[in-house]
Protein backbone atom coordinates (compact mmCIF):
# COMPACT_ATOMS: atom_id res chain seq x y z
CA UNK A 1 0.00 0.00 0.00
CA UNK A 2 1.31 3.37 -0.64
CA UNK A 3 -0.11 6.97 1.07
CA UNK A 4 0.40 10.00 -0.77
CA UNK A 5 0.87 12.81 1.90
CA UNK A 6 0.01 16.81 0.96
CA UNK A 7 0.09 20.12 2.94
CA UNK A 8 -0.34 23.29 1.73
CA UNK A 9 -0.62 25.77 4.64
CA UNK A 10 2.00 28.32 4.56
CA UNK A 11 1.82 29.12 8.13
CA UNK A 12 5.01 26.25 9.06
CA UNK A 13 4.70 25.30 12.41
CA UNK A 14 1.97 27.24 13.24
CA UNK A 15 -0.02 25.59 10.67
CA UNK A 16 -3.35 23.79 12.25
CA UNK A 17 -3.77 21.93 8.82
CA UNK A 18 -0.54 20.61 8.97
CA UNK A 19 -0.98 19.11 12.43
CA UNK A 20 -4.16 17.61 11.42
CA UNK A 21 -3.03 16.31 8.12
CA UNK A 22 0.19 14.38 9.81
CA UNK A 23 -1.70 13.21 13.14
CA UNK A 24 -3.60 11.46 10.14
CA UNK A 25 -0.56 9.56 8.39
CA UNK A 26 0.35 8.85 11.66
CA UNK A 27 -3.31 6.96 12.61
CA UNK A 28 -3.01 5.80 8.91
CA UNK A 29 0.14 3.91 9.51
CA UNK A 30 -1.02 2.71 12.58
CA UNK A 31 -3.95 0.61 10.40
CA UNK A 32 -1.25 -0.06 7.70
CA UNK A 33 1.84 -0.79 9.30
CA UNK A 34 3.45 -1.32 5.83
CA UNK A 35 1.99 1.64 4.13
CA UNK A 36 4.66 3.80 1.67
CA UNK A 37 5.05 7.47 1.85
CA UNK A 38 5.58 10.15 -0.21
CA UNK A 39 5.29 13.64 1.20
CA UNK A 40 4.68 17.06 -0.97
CA UNK A 41 5.03 19.87 0.68
CA UNK A 42 3.29 22.28 -1.66
CA UNK A 43 4.22 25.67 -0.08
CA UNK A 44 7.92 24.73 0.34
CA UNK A 45 7.46 23.60 -3.11
CA UNK A 46 5.10 25.07 -5.61
CA UNK A 47 4.27 23.79 -8.97
CA UNK A 48 4.25 27.07 -11.09
CA UNK A 49 0.96 28.29 -11.87
CA UNK A 50 -0.14 26.21 -15.30
CA UNK A 51 0.56 28.23 -18.38
CA UNK A 52 -0.14 28.41 -21.73
CA UNK A 53 3.04 27.32 -22.36
CA UNK A 54 2.22 24.40 -20.41
CA UNK A 55 -1.03 23.64 -22.35
CA UNK A 56 1.01 23.89 -25.33
CA UNK A 57 3.83 21.35 -24.25
CA UNK A 58 1.25 18.84 -23.52
CA UNK A 59 -0.08 19.25 -27.04
CA UNK A 60 3.24 18.43 -27.96
CA UNK A 61 4.68 21.79 -28.77
CA UNK A 62 8.42 22.99 -27.98
CA UNK A 63 9.47 23.32 -24.17
CA UNK A 64 11.62 26.59 -23.68
CA UNK A 65 13.45 27.42 -20.81
CA UNK A 66 14.83 24.75 -17.72
CA UNK A 67 12.48 26.01 -15.35
CA UNK A 68 9.19 25.43 -17.15
CA UNK A 69 10.92 21.63 -18.12
CA UNK A 70 11.47 20.98 -14.52
CA UNK A 71 8.30 22.09 -13.88
CA UNK A 72 6.49 19.54 -16.03
CA UNK A 73 7.91 17.28 -14.45
CA UNK A 74 6.84 17.55 -11.56
CA UNK A 75 3.12 17.84 -12.78
CA UNK A 76 3.99 14.14 -13.81
CA UNK A 77 5.32 13.24 -11.16
CA UNK A 78 1.95 14.45 -8.86
CA UNK A 79 0.30 12.70 -11.33
CA UNK A 80 1.91 9.40 -11.11
CA UNK A 81 1.76 9.64 -7.21
CA UNK A 82 -1.77 10.01 -7.20
CA UNK A 83 -2.09 6.90 -9.80
CA UNK A 84 0.04 5.00 -6.75
CA UNK A 85 -1.69 6.24 -3.68
CA UNK A 86 -4.22 3.78 -2.25
CA UNK A 87 -4.51 7.02 0.66
CA UNK A 88 -4.34 10.55 -0.02
CA UNK A 89 -4.03 13.01 2.90
CA UNK A 90 -4.69 16.61 2.43
CA UNK A 91 -3.71 18.85 4.68
CA UNK A 92 -5.94 22.51 3.32
CA UNK A 93 -6.24 25.77 4.98
CA UNK A 94 -9.24 28.00 3.80
CA UNK A 95 -7.32 30.95 2.44
CA UNK A 96 -9.84 33.96 1.43
CA UNK A 97 -13.00 31.05 1.30
CA UNK A 98 -10.91 28.84 -1.42
CA UNK A 99 -7.58 26.52 -1.18
CA UNK A 100 -4.47 28.33 -1.24
CA UNK A 101 -3.20 29.02 -4.89
CA UNK A 102 -0.53 26.16 -4.35
CA UNK A 103 -3.36 23.52 -3.98
CA UNK A 104 -5.10 25.06 -7.15
CA UNK A 105 -1.99 24.58 -8.92
CA UNK A 106 -1.49 20.95 -7.94
CA UNK A 107 -5.11 20.32 -8.87
CA UNK A 108 -4.33 22.39 -12.48
CA UNK A 109 -1.80 19.66 -12.59
CA UNK A 110 -3.41 16.63 -12.00
CA UNK A 111 -6.77 17.11 -13.51
CA UNK A 112 -5.60 16.24 -17.13
CA UNK A 113 -7.81 14.96 -19.83
CA UNK A 114 -6.43 12.01 -21.21
CA UNK A 115 -4.05 11.23 -18.17
CA UNK A 116 -6.33 11.22 -15.14
CA UNK A 117 -9.80 11.53 -17.22
CA UNK A 118 -11.46 11.24 -20.46
CA UNK A 119 -14.63 11.47 -21.82
CA UNK A 120 -16.77 8.28 -22.98
CA UNK A 121 -18.84 7.63 -25.96
CA UNK A 122 -21.78 10.12 -24.51
CA UNK A 123 -19.44 12.90 -23.48
CA UNK A 124 -19.81 11.33 -19.96
CA UNK A 125 -16.69 11.79 -18.10
CA UNK A 126 -14.56 8.89 -17.19
CA UNK A 127 -12.05 8.92 -14.55
CA UNK A 128 -8.83 6.62 -15.80
CA UNK A 129 -7.55 6.77 -12.25
CA UNK A 130 -7.16 3.13 -10.34
CA UNK A 131 -10.65 2.71 -7.95
CA UNK A 132 -10.81 2.32 -4.53
CA UNK A 133 -8.60 5.46 -3.32
CA UNK A 134 -9.39 6.58 -0.09
CA UNK A 135 -9.16 10.90 0.45
CA UNK A 136 -8.31 12.47 3.89
CA UNK A 137 -8.63 16.44 4.02
CA UNK A 138 -7.29 17.75 7.00
CA UNK A 139 -9.37 21.35 6.75
CA UNK A 140 -8.92 24.30 8.68
CA UNK A 141 -10.66 27.34 8.86
CA UNK A 142 -10.82 30.58 11.27
CA UNK A 143 -14.80 31.24 10.43
CA UNK A 144 -17.24 28.44 10.82
CA UNK A 145 -19.27 27.64 7.19
CA UNK A 146 -21.86 25.77 8.23
CA UNK A 147 -24.92 24.77 6.07
CA UNK A 148 -27.40 27.54 7.54
CA UNK A 149 -24.86 30.02 8.61
CA UNK A 150 -25.06 33.50 6.60
CA UNK A 151 -21.40 32.47 5.77
CA UNK A 152 -22.58 29.31 3.83
CA UNK A 153 -22.04 30.62 0.51
CA UNK A 154 -18.92 31.73 1.10
CA UNK A 155 -17.65 28.39 1.22
CA UNK A 156 -15.86 27.26 -1.74
CA UNK A 157 -12.91 25.35 -0.24
CA UNK A 158 -14.36 21.47 1.17
CA UNK A 159 -17.11 21.93 -1.59
CA UNK A 160 -14.55 23.00 -4.09
CA UNK A 161 -12.16 20.12 -3.32
CA UNK A 162 -14.90 16.95 -3.00
CA UNK A 163 -15.99 18.67 -6.66
CA UNK A 164 -12.93 18.72 -7.65
CA UNK A 165 -11.87 14.59 -6.32
CA UNK A 166 -15.46 13.48 -7.44
CA UNK A 167 -14.99 14.69 -11.28
CA UNK A 168 -12.05 12.49 -11.11
CA UNK A 169 -13.66 9.82 -9.31
CA UNK A 170 -12.28 9.93 -5.87
CA UNK A 171 -15.86 9.59 -4.00
CA UNK A 172 -14.30 7.85 -0.62
CA UNK A 173 -13.46 11.90 1.28
CA UNK A 174 -13.21 11.92 4.86
CA UNK A 175 -12.94 15.55 5.74
CA UNK A 176 -11.85 15.97 9.27
CA UNK A 177 -12.38 19.60 10.31
CA UNK A 178 -11.40 22.20 12.52
CA UNK A 179 -13.16 25.30 12.35
CA UNK A 180 -13.57 28.78 13.99
CA UNK A 181 -9.88 28.66 14.42
CA UNK A 182 -9.62 32.78 14.21
CA UNK A 183 -12.10 32.96 17.22
CA UNK A 184 -10.83 33.12 20.62
CA UNK A 185 -7.81 30.62 22.07
CA UNK A 186 -10.62 28.54 24.02
CA UNK A 187 -12.36 27.83 20.78
CA UNK A 188 -9.20 26.92 18.62
CA UNK A 189 -8.06 24.76 20.96
CA UNK A 190 -11.99 22.87 21.36
CA UNK A 191 -11.99 22.94 17.52
CA UNK A 192 -8.18 21.12 17.39
CA UNK A 193 -9.45 18.60 20.53
CA UNK A 194 -12.76 17.73 18.51
CA UNK A 195 -10.42 17.19 14.99
CA UNK A 196 -7.85 15.14 17.13
CA UNK A 197 -10.17 12.94 18.67
CA UNK A 198 -11.90 12.13 15.27
CA UNK A 199 -8.81 11.21 13.70
CA UNK A 200 -7.77 9.04 16.94
CA UNK A 201 -11.14 7.28 16.38
CA UNK A 202 -10.19 6.53 13.16
CA UNK A 203 -10.91 2.77 12.21
CA UNK A 204 -10.11 2.77 8.21
CA UNK B 1 -13.23 58.16 -13.79
CA UNK B 2 -11.01 55.41 -13.69
CA UNK B 3 -11.03 51.51 -14.91
CA UNK B 4 -9.25 48.84 -13.81
CA UNK B 5 -9.09 45.93 -16.72
CA UNK B 6 -7.56 41.94 -15.54
CA UNK B 7 -7.35 39.37 -17.87
CA UNK B 8 -6.21 35.53 -16.51
CA UNK B 9 -6.53 33.50 -19.24
CA UNK B 10 -3.54 31.21 -20.40
CA UNK B 11 -4.91 30.84 -23.53
CA UNK B 12 -3.34 34.05 -25.45
CA UNK B 13 -5.29 35.04 -28.77
CA UNK B 14 -7.57 31.93 -28.20
CA UNK B 15 -8.98 33.25 -25.26
CA UNK B 16 -12.59 33.95 -25.40
CA UNK B 17 -12.19 35.71 -22.32
CA UNK B 18 -10.04 37.93 -23.10
CA UNK B 19 -12.31 38.85 -26.22
CA UNK B 20 -15.15 39.43 -24.23
CA UNK B 21 -13.58 41.45 -21.27
CA UNK B 22 -11.77 43.94 -23.97
CA UNK B 23 -15.17 44.34 -25.47
CA UNK B 24 -16.48 45.35 -22.12
CA UNK B 25 -13.67 47.43 -21.78
CA UNK B 26 -14.17 49.08 -24.83
CA UNK B 27 -18.07 49.49 -24.38
CA UNK B 28 -17.77 51.03 -20.81
CA UNK B 29 -15.24 53.32 -22.65
CA UNK B 30 -17.76 54.68 -25.02
CA UNK B 31 -20.27 55.05 -21.98
CA UNK B 32 -17.29 56.85 -20.05
CA UNK B 33 -15.46 58.84 -22.95
CA UNK B 34 -12.73 60.15 -20.31
CA UNK B 35 -12.16 56.98 -17.99
CA UNK B 36 -8.66 56.12 -17.42
CA UNK B 37 -7.12 52.57 -17.78
CA UNK B 38 -5.01 50.53 -16.08
CA UNK B 39 -3.95 46.73 -17.20
CA UNK B 40 -2.92 43.89 -15.85
CA UNK B 41 -2.18 40.86 -17.55
CA UNK B 42 -2.25 38.33 -15.23
CA UNK B 43 -1.16 35.72 -16.97
CA UNK B 44 2.08 37.40 -18.73
CA UNK B 45 2.75 38.45 -15.26
CA UNK B 46 1.28 36.97 -12.69
CA UNK B 47 2.03 37.32 -8.85
CA UNK B 48 4.06 34.26 -6.82
CA UNK B 49 1.86 31.97 -4.52
CA UNK B 50 1.17 34.01 -1.68
CA UNK B 51 4.01 32.41 0.83
CA UNK B 52 4.74 32.70 5.03
CA UNK B 53 7.39 34.83 3.55
CA UNK B 54 4.69 37.47 2.48
CA UNK B 55 3.07 36.94 5.54
CA UNK B 56 6.10 37.74 7.54
CA UNK B 57 6.59 41.26 5.79
CA UNK B 58 3.19 41.91 6.78
CA UNK B 59 3.80 41.62 10.04
CA UNK B 60 6.77 44.36 9.73
CA UNK B 61 9.27 41.16 9.07
CA UNK B 62 12.31 40.99 7.16
CA UNK B 63 11.87 41.26 3.54
CA UNK B 64 14.44 38.41 1.97
CA UNK B 65 15.41 38.54 -1.91
CA UNK B 66 14.56 40.80 -4.40
CA UNK B 67 12.21 38.34 -6.06
CA UNK B 68 10.12 38.94 -2.79
CA UNK B 69 10.31 42.42 -2.83
CA UNK B 70 9.30 42.83 -5.86
CA UNK B 71 6.24 40.67 -5.37
CA UNK B 72 5.38 42.66 -2.95
CA UNK B 73 5.57 45.68 -4.19
CA UNK B 74 3.41 43.95 -7.30
CA UNK B 75 0.88 43.45 -4.41
CA UNK B 76 0.59 46.59 -3.17
CA UNK B 77 0.06 47.83 -6.86
CA UNK B 78 -2.47 45.16 -7.28
CA UNK B 79 -4.11 47.14 -3.85
CA UNK B 80 -3.85 50.92 -4.87
CA UNK B 81 -5.31 49.84 -8.44
CA UNK B 82 -8.17 48.55 -7.12
CA UNK B 83 -8.86 51.30 -4.55
CA UNK B 84 -8.73 53.68 -7.53
CA UNK B 85 -10.85 52.13 -10.01
CA UNK B 86 -14.49 52.89 -10.15
CA UNK B 87 -14.89 50.29 -12.73
CA UNK B 88 -13.23 46.86 -12.41
CA UNK B 89 -13.25 44.53 -15.77
CA UNK B 90 -12.16 40.91 -14.81
CA UNK B 91 -11.68 38.24 -17.70
CA UNK B 92 -12.28 34.69 -15.78
CA UNK B 93 -11.99 31.69 -17.35
CA UNK B 94 -12.82 28.69 -15.32
CA UNK B 95 -10.07 26.34 -14.92
CA UNK B 96 -11.16 22.82 -13.43
CA UNK B 97 -14.46 24.30 -11.83
CA UNK B 98 -13.01 27.33 -10.35
CA UNK B 99 -10.88 30.21 -11.19
CA UNK B 100 -7.15 30.53 -12.68
CA UNK B 101 -4.35 30.23 -9.56
CA UNK B 102 -3.02 33.62 -11.31
CA UNK B 103 -6.65 35.18 -9.97
CA UNK B 104 -6.66 33.09 -7.11
CA UNK B 105 -2.97 34.84 -6.51
CA UNK B 106 -4.43 37.87 -7.05
CA UNK B 107 -7.49 37.72 -4.96
CA UNK B 108 -5.18 36.58 -2.05
CA UNK B 109 -2.98 39.92 -2.29
CA UNK B 110 -6.32 42.45 -2.58
CA UNK B 111 -8.06 40.43 0.68
CA UNK B 112 -6.02 41.72 2.92
CA UNK B 113 -6.97 42.82 6.93
CA UNK B 114 -6.32 46.12 7.59
CA UNK B 115 -6.03 47.39 3.77
CA UNK B 116 -9.21 46.63 2.33
CA UNK B 117 -11.24 45.25 4.97
CA UNK B 118 -11.05 45.21 9.17
CA UNK B 119 -13.75 43.91 12.17
CA UNK B 120 -15.85 46.69 13.71
CA UNK B 121 -16.22 46.08 17.09
CA UNK B 122 -18.88 43.43 17.14
CA UNK B 123 -16.96 41.56 15.08
CA UNK B 124 -18.49 42.63 11.50
CA UNK B 125 -16.78 42.40 8.43
CA UNK B 126 -16.29 46.31 7.54
CA UNK B 127 -14.86 47.08 3.61
CA UNK B 128 -12.38 49.53 3.59
CA UNK B 129 -12.68 50.00 0.07
CA UNK B 130 -14.23 53.53 -1.16
CA UNK B 131 -17.99 52.85 -2.11
CA UNK B 132 -19.36 52.59 -5.67
CA UNK B 133 -17.43 50.41 -7.60
CA UNK B 134 -18.96 48.68 -10.37
CA UNK B 135 -17.68 44.99 -11.18
CA UNK B 136 -17.95 43.20 -14.67
CA UNK B 137 -16.74 39.63 -15.14
CA UNK B 138 -16.43 38.47 -18.07
CA UNK B 139 -16.97 34.70 -17.65
CA UNK B 140 -16.05 31.51 -19.81
CA UNK B 141 -16.80 28.21 -19.35
CA UNK B 142 -16.64 25.19 -21.53
CA UNK B 143 -19.89 23.13 -20.21
CA UNK B 144 -22.79 24.80 -18.71
CA UNK B 145 -23.56 25.04 -14.67
CA UNK B 146 -26.97 26.90 -14.62
CA UNK B 147 -29.12 26.08 -11.26
CA UNK B 148 -30.58 22.68 -11.35
CA UNK B 149 -28.07 20.78 -14.16
CA UNK B 150 -25.95 17.76 -12.62
CA UNK B 151 -23.00 20.25 -13.26
CA UNK B 152 -24.58 23.18 -10.53
CA UNK B 153 -22.49 21.78 -7.83
CA UNK B 154 -18.77 21.77 -9.27
CA UNK B 155 -19.41 25.65 -9.83
CA UNK B 156 -17.18 27.27 -8.04
CA UNK B 157 -15.98 30.18 -10.38
CA UNK B 158 -19.03 32.87 -10.62
CA UNK B 159 -19.73 32.09 -7.25
CA UNK B 160 -16.58 32.05 -5.70
CA UNK B 161 -15.81 35.65 -7.05
CA UNK B 162 -19.13 36.95 -6.04
CA UNK B 163 -18.33 35.42 -2.76
CA UNK B 164 -15.04 37.39 -2.68
CA UNK B 165 -16.28 40.53 -3.98
CA UNK B 166 -19.51 40.93 -1.60
CA UNK B 167 -16.86 40.65 1.65
CA UNK B 168 -14.82 43.06 -0.17
CA UNK B 169 -18.25 44.95 -0.19
CA UNK B 170 -18.37 44.78 -3.89
CA UNK B 171 -22.04 44.12 -4.77
CA UNK B 172 -22.60 45.67 -8.00
CA UNK B 173 -21.30 43.02 -10.09
CA UNK B 174 -22.12 42.48 -13.55
CA UNK B 175 -21.83 38.66 -15.12
CA UNK B 176 -21.57 38.66 -18.81
CA UNK B 177 -21.02 34.65 -19.65
CA UNK B 178 -19.97 32.77 -22.49
CA UNK B 179 -20.40 29.20 -21.32
CA UNK B 180 -20.85 25.78 -23.52
CA UNK B 181 -17.07 26.51 -25.31
CA UNK B 182 -16.03 23.12 -25.50
CA UNK B 183 -19.28 21.77 -27.09
CA UNK B 184 -19.70 21.89 -31.24
CA UNK B 185 -18.57 25.50 -33.47
CA UNK B 186 -22.04 26.23 -33.39
CA UNK B 187 -23.06 26.37 -29.99
CA UNK B 188 -19.70 28.43 -28.88
CA UNK B 189 -20.40 30.78 -31.59
CA UNK B 190 -23.93 31.06 -30.31
CA UNK B 191 -22.49 31.93 -26.40
CA UNK B 192 -19.88 34.01 -27.70
CA UNK B 193 -22.75 36.25 -29.92
CA UNK B 194 -24.88 35.85 -27.04
CA UNK B 195 -22.36 37.78 -24.44
CA UNK B 196 -21.19 39.98 -27.34
CA UNK B 197 -24.88 40.95 -27.78
CA UNK B 198 -25.09 41.40 -23.71
CA UNK B 199 -22.00 43.59 -23.95
CA UNK B 200 -23.21 46.05 -26.46
CA UNK B 201 -26.73 46.58 -24.67
CA UNK B 202 -25.05 47.77 -21.88
CA UNK B 203 -25.99 51.10 -21.07
CA UNK B 204 -24.08 51.37 -17.78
Amino acid sequence: MKMLHIDSSIRGPHSVSRKLSAEIVERQTALHPRIELTYRDLAADPALHLSGAHVEAWAGGHVEGAGLSCDLETGEEYIAELFDADIVVIGAPMYNFSVPSQLKAWIDRIVVAGQTFTYGEAGEVQTLLPPNKKVFIASTRGNIYQPGLPTASLEHHESYLKSVLSFLGLHDVTIVRAEGLAFDLESKNAAIRKARSDIASMTG
